[in-house]
This record gives C-alpha cells, sequence and structure tokens, in this order.
C-alpha cells in the first residue's frame, strides 16, 4: 500500500509519500510544496493544491493522511488560515479519489516514540530509523509528513489493525 | 461590472451575483450550494469547490468578495473548519482567474447600513431594499452574500472610490 503524509502550511508544505507491506516501510518520495511568501492568500491557496495534485497524480498513493483538525491551533488567525491550505489539501485528496484520513498529533507521536509529547528531534530520529534513511529528514516538515503516513499504516491499515496477523 | 459574493459555511455556502453600473445595482442570480451534512469533511469541501466553480464558469464574474478572514469566529474548531471552506473558495476563484477581494463583517454592515452592528434582519432588508427585490433574500447566507457584492461595488472599485465622479 502507498501512503502519502501531509503536514499542511501556508508556507511550507511537507510531504512524503512511502511503501508499506507488512513491517517494512520504504520512502518513496518526499519533499516541501512552498507557498509564495508575500503572494497573496489566493495566489497561495493555488500553489498549495496544484503541488498536491501534482504529488498525487505522480506518486498515485492509496491514501492520504492528515494531522487532525485543530489539534493545536490555539488562535482563530492562525487556525483558519491553516484551514485554507488544509481545505485544498483534501479537495486534491477527493478530487483524485484518494481517502483521506486524519490523526491527532498526539496520536502520531505517540505511534512513532511511544511517547505522544515527543520533541521534533526524537520525532525526526524515529522516521531515520524507521525508513533507514543516512540522515535524518530535513525540513521538519518532512519528518512529520512521514510520520503522519507511518501513523496510517500502522494505526489504520496494516493488517494486524484488523486482527490479521 | 459582475460581483459574485460569497457567504462561506461548510454546511451553507451563500453565493449572489450582481451587474453594477453607476448607482445601478442589478441582481443577477444568488443561491445556496450545500454541502451534505453526514459526509465526511472531504466529501463537503469537493461539493463546495465544485459548486462555486460551476457558479463562477457559469456566470463569469469580474471579481469575486468574501467576507474578511476571522473576523467572527472566536473557537478555534469553528475557525480552522470555515477556513477549509473558504480555501477551496478562495481556489475556485483563483482558477478561474478572477481576482479574490476581502471585506470584514463591521465593513460590510456599515456600508449597506450605516451601522457595523447591523442585525440580520436590518441587512436583510437593505439588500432588499437596494436589489429592488420584491422579498427579502433568504436564507440570510444569500442576504449575506450579496451584501458582500454590493460592499465590492462600493468600496472596492466604483468609480467614485479612485476619484471619478
Amino acid at each position: 500500500m502507498r501512503i502519502l503524509g501531509i503536514d499542511p502550511g501556508l508556507n511550507t508544505t511537507g510531504y512524503g509519500v512511502i511503501d508499506a507491506e507488512g513491517r517494512t516501510l520504504t520512502l518513496v518520495e518526499a519533499g516541501v510544496v512552498r507557498g509564495t511568501s508575500g503572494r497573496s492568500l489566493a495566489h497561495r491557496v493555488g500553489e498549495i493544491h496544484a503541488g498536491v495534485a501534482e504529488v498525487v497524480e505522480a506518486l498515485k498513493p492509496d491514501a492520504l493522511a492528515l494531522e487532525e483538525l485543530y489539534s493545536h491551533y490555539e488562535r482563530p488567525k492562525t487556525a483558519i488560515l491553516m484551514g485554507h491550505a488544509r481545505g485544498v489539501i483534501v479537495l486534491a485528496g477527493v478530487q483524485a479519489g484518494v481517502k483521506v484520513h486524519h490523526y491527532a498529533a498526539t496520536q502520531i507521536k505517540k505511534t512513532l516514540t511511544g511517547n505522544g509529547r515527543a520533541p521534533k528531534s526524537q520525532m525526526q530520529q524515529a522516521v531515520q530509523a524507521e525508513l533507514r534513511l543516512t540522515a535524518a529528514p530535513d525540513p521538519p516538515d518532512v519528518a512529520d509528513a512521514l510520520a503522519i503516513a507511518m501513523t496510517h499504516w500502522y494505526l489504520g491499515c496494516r493488517p494486524s489493525a484488523i486482527g490479521l496477523p
């Protein structure tokens, strides 16, 4: 199964695609989609949608996983801006017929490290180890995106999660 | 000039299209785009995007006007959900090459009624009178959408606003 994880942001949206089979996870591709800073909100949501749609089109994931809604936005301003980015990312998935799944930030951290409050550096190390990478993914948005994809496999659709070996 | 005003919501998105020339504003079409309640967020943002894109395609507005960001969302949860709807609406505009403009809620109310805190009923009456309608627009989302379109004409692009008669 091929899973696309996304860490949304209006400036930097991290994405990571993994192939998962049993206990073996393999990195397919990871990177960032950037909204041009200083351009209008409209321009930036257009860039984010186009960038994510391109990744979906090129890599044809079976599932798209995102961090849960409103898990850590304390200010309405940040929340609504993040919502714009998230809305067009979800749209890119639904337009390509890819099902969208959501996981809470604490759930992602706990799944990868055993600690729901793990710091970014620990998350980067866990992703690096699990995917057998020679260096920690950078920027952290990429590590977060890969962590979300991995969480979907471990919690959402791994055969053992539905009682199979 | 043809202006599309939109009042975004995940359940009901009101839209209103007016033609404006000098002091004469004429209603072209108004209505609502509904996200199917009970369906996933992904499904609903898909419906909202498709509905707004269809209006833009059919009526070819010169401008799209929306209520300003985060003017009255006090809770992050509501704000981020509204952000999803708003994100895909802005995207529908930018994909069709229509410029997107934003106005604060108080600015819209003040422009239409002289009172930045006007209640919904007063806004509906103002829209009805200005557009010479036989009844107040209903639901209020439609009146709000028309009020936003009218505000764009009065504040944004009416010739007198840039110093011409």
